[in-house]
C-alpha cells in the first residue's frame, strides 16, 4: 500500500488484547512499533508475538495510540501528550465523552488528540490474545472535537488494519454505544441473573432464546464497571425507557382480564418486533431471511459434509449455527438462507437423504 | 420398535406445525392418524404432506392430541373428553396450569387429560411447516396431576417421535417456562424496542451482542400475548425480580460517583456472570469452551472448506456460527471447542494459511 510508507514510527500505550493487536498488524506493514505498558512482562510478551519493540527513553513517534482501560485513558493521554509534544495521541477506548471532557478540564494540548472507538473484540483478554487482523472488516469509530487537528494519519492507520472509518461526535458515540452495547449488556446480565437460583430441572428445558438473550452476561465485571460508570448518563437513559416500558407489561401481567390489559402485552411484543428489524443484516443490509434446521449425527466431519453438499446445490449460506440437543447424542445445524431458495434448499437436502426438522 | 404396535389409532385436533408434526411422525411408524381442524382446507394440506387422513364421524381413536392455540386448548380439550369417552386427549400447549384449572372447573372427566408441553418449535407456523423430526432430541414436559391415569402411552408416543420425557407439575413447568422461555421474550422484546427510534448510525455499529440480546423479538406477537396472558402470574414474579434489580442498576447510573455506586454495577454483573453459567452445554453438560474466531471470504465453499480442515486436524467442533462484517465482504466463523485444543486449532489453522481474528 503507497499509504504505509508515510506512516511514521507508532508508540502503543497499554498492549493488551487491543494494543497488541495493533502492533501486530502495523509490523506486517513493516512500521516501526514501540512498545510500552505498566508491566514489564506484558511488553516481554507482546514483543515477542512480534507486535513491535520495547520503548526507549529517545524514541520520538508519530503517532501514540493508547490502549489502556477506560478509567486511566485520559490520564494516560494527557501524559503522553506532554511526552511527545510533536505527536498525534489517539485512543480506543469505549466511551468518549468523559474522557474528551477530563481532557478538556486539563492543560493539556488536545487539539492533537483524536478520540476513537474500533467496535472489535473478544472474549479473552492480554497480549497472547492479539491477532493482527482482529479489526478487518469492523467499524472503527472515529470522533472529532473543536479544535482538533486533522484525523487523516489516524484514519490511514485505521484502514490499514482493515477497519473502516466512521465519524461521528463524542456525544453520539456514546449514545450510539450505551443503544446497541451497553444497554443489552445490563439487560443481558439481569436476565441471566435470574438462573441463578433456578432448580436444575427448570434450566434443562432452556432453549435457544434464552442462551442467545444471556450470552454476554459472561463478559469481564471489572471492565463493563468502567464503561458503564463512564457513560453512565447515556446508559441510564436507554434504560429508564426500557424500566417504564417493563412497568407497563408488569401492570398488564399483573391483572391480564382488565380492559386494554392484553392490548398492552400485543403492542409491547409488535413494537419489539419493529425493532428488531432496525438491525442491519449482511454486509449493512436488511434483507429476508429463512432458517432451515437440519439434524445431523454429532460426529465429526458431519457439518463439513453437510456444508459441503449445500455449496453443491448452489445455495448460498447467509449465517449458520449448531445448536446441540441437551438430552440426545444429534445436532441441529439451522442455516439461514435468502427466504426465496429456502425451500429448494430443503428439498435438494431431503433428497440427499439430510432430514429436516425445520 | 416393538412399542409401535400397540399404539391404536390417534386424533390429532389442530393440524397447525405441532399437530402436522406429530402427524407426519405417527404415520412413519405406520399409526392410524385422523387429522381434525377448524380449517377443512389446513385438514387437505395436512393429509396432503401425510399427517394421516381426515377424521372421520364414526372414528373411534386410543389418543386424542390436541394441538390448538393455547386460549381454545381448555375447551377443545373439554369437547374431546366428552365425544371420546375412552380416549386419553393431551394437549401440547406452552402454558399448563391455567388450562388444567379450567378443566378442573368443568365437569370433564379429567382423570383421561394428560397435559404436555414439547419443547420445540419454529418460526414458521402452518401444516406447511410441519416436520417429522420436529422433537428428535427435544425434551417434552409431561405434567401429572390428581386422579389422572396413567401417562405411560403418552410416554411411548412422545419416546416415538424421538423426544426424551421430562416429568413436572403443572406448576413446576409454568415456573420453568416462565424463567426459560417466557421471561426472556419479554426482555428480548423490551430491548429491541429501544431500537425502533435509533438512527441508522446508531444501528450501523451494532455487534452480534445486540443481536443476541434482541433475536427473540422478531416471534409472533399474537401468540405470545396468549401464553403471557395464560401464564401471568409466573412471568409476572420472574420480572418483578428483574425490574427490583433494574432499579438498583438505575439507581446506581444516577450518581456513579456516590459510595456504592460501582460495588453495586460490579455485583449486578458478577451475578450476570453466575446466572449464564447455569445453563447447561452440549448434551446437557457445563463444559469449558473457547471460541476460535476465522476469518474468510464470503464466498461459497470457504466454510465447508474451512470444517473439512477443522475436521482433518482432529479437532470437534462444538458450536459454530457465521458472522458477517456489516462494512467488508468477509466473514468472520466463530468456532467454539473444548477449551484445551483451543490453541492447538489457532496454531494448525494459521498453518494452513487461515487467517485467525480471535
Amino acid at each position: 500500500m503507497s499509504e504505509t510508507t508515510s506512516i511514521g514510527p507508532v508508540r502503543i500505550v497499554g498492549v493488551g488484547l487491543l494494543g497488541t493487536s495493533i502492533g501486530l498488524a502495523l509490523r506486517q506493514h513493516g512500521i516501526d512499533v514501540q512498545l510500552a505498558d505498566m508491566s514489564p512482562t506484558n511488553v516481554r510478551i507482546s514483543a515477542d508475538y512480534g507486535a513491535g519493540r520495547p520503548a526507549a527513553a529517545s524514541d520520538e513517534p508519530d503517532l501514540v495510540v493508547v490502549c489502556v482501560p477506560p478509567d486511566v485513558t485520559a490520564a494516560v493521554v494527557e501524559a503522553e501528550l506532554a511526552l511527545h509534544p510533536r505527536a498525534l495521541v489517539m485512543d480506543v477506548s469505549s466511551v468518549k465523552s468523559s474522557i474528551l471532557h477530563q481532557l478538556q478540564a486539563s492543560a493539556a494540548d488536545i487539539s492533537r488528540y483524536i478520540p476513537t472507538h474500533p467496535m472489535a473484540g473478544r472474549e479473552r483478554g492480554g497480549p497472547s490474545a492479539g491477532r493482527a487482523d482482529l479489526f478487518v472488516g469492523r467499524p472503527w469509530v472515529v470522533c472529532w472535537h473543536a479544535g482538533a487537528v486533522s484525523s487523516a494519519p489516524v484514519d490511514a492507520i485505521i484502514r490499514l488494519l482493515g477497519a473502516s472509518v466512521v465519524n461521528l461526535s463524542v456525544e453520539d458515540h456514546d449514545r450510539a454505544v450505551a443503544l446497541v452495547s451497553h444497554a443489552p449488556q445490563v439487560i443481558s446480565t439481569l436476565m441471566a441473573s435470574r438462573l441463578v437460583d433456578a432448580r436444575a430441572e427448570d434450566v434443562h428445558l432452556a432453549g435457544q432464546g434464552v442462551r442467545d438473550v444471556t450470552r454476554i452476561a459472561a463478559s469481564d465485571p471489572d471492565l463493563w464497571v468502567q464503561i458503564l460508570g463512564a457513560n453512565a448518563n447515556a446508559v441510564r437513559s436507554v434504560l429508564s425507557d426500557l424500566a417504564a416500558d417493563l412497568g407497563r407489561v408488569l401492570t398488564a401481567l399483573d391483572d391480564v382480564e382488565a380492559p386494554g390489559a392484553r392490548r398492552e402485552l400485543a403492542e409491547t411484543l409488535s413494537v419489539g418486533n419493529e425493532g428488531v428489524r432496525r438491525l442491519p443484516g449482511k454486509h449493512g443490509l436488511t434483507a429476508n431471511f429463512a432458517t432451515v434446521t437440519v439434524l445431523i449425527d454429532d460426529t465429526p466431519g458431519q457439518m463439513a459434509r453437510l456444508l459441503t453438499e449445500v455449496d453443491d446445490i448452489g445455495i448460498n449460506v447467509e449465517d449458520l449455527r449448531l445448536e446441540h440437543s441437551p438430552s440426545a447424542q444429534v445436532g441441529l445445524a439451522e442455516l439461514s438462507v435468502q427466504a426465496d431458495v429456502a425451500d429448494r434448499l430443503t428439498g435438494s437436502l431431503l433428497e440427499r437423504g439430510w432430514t429436516i426438522t425445520g
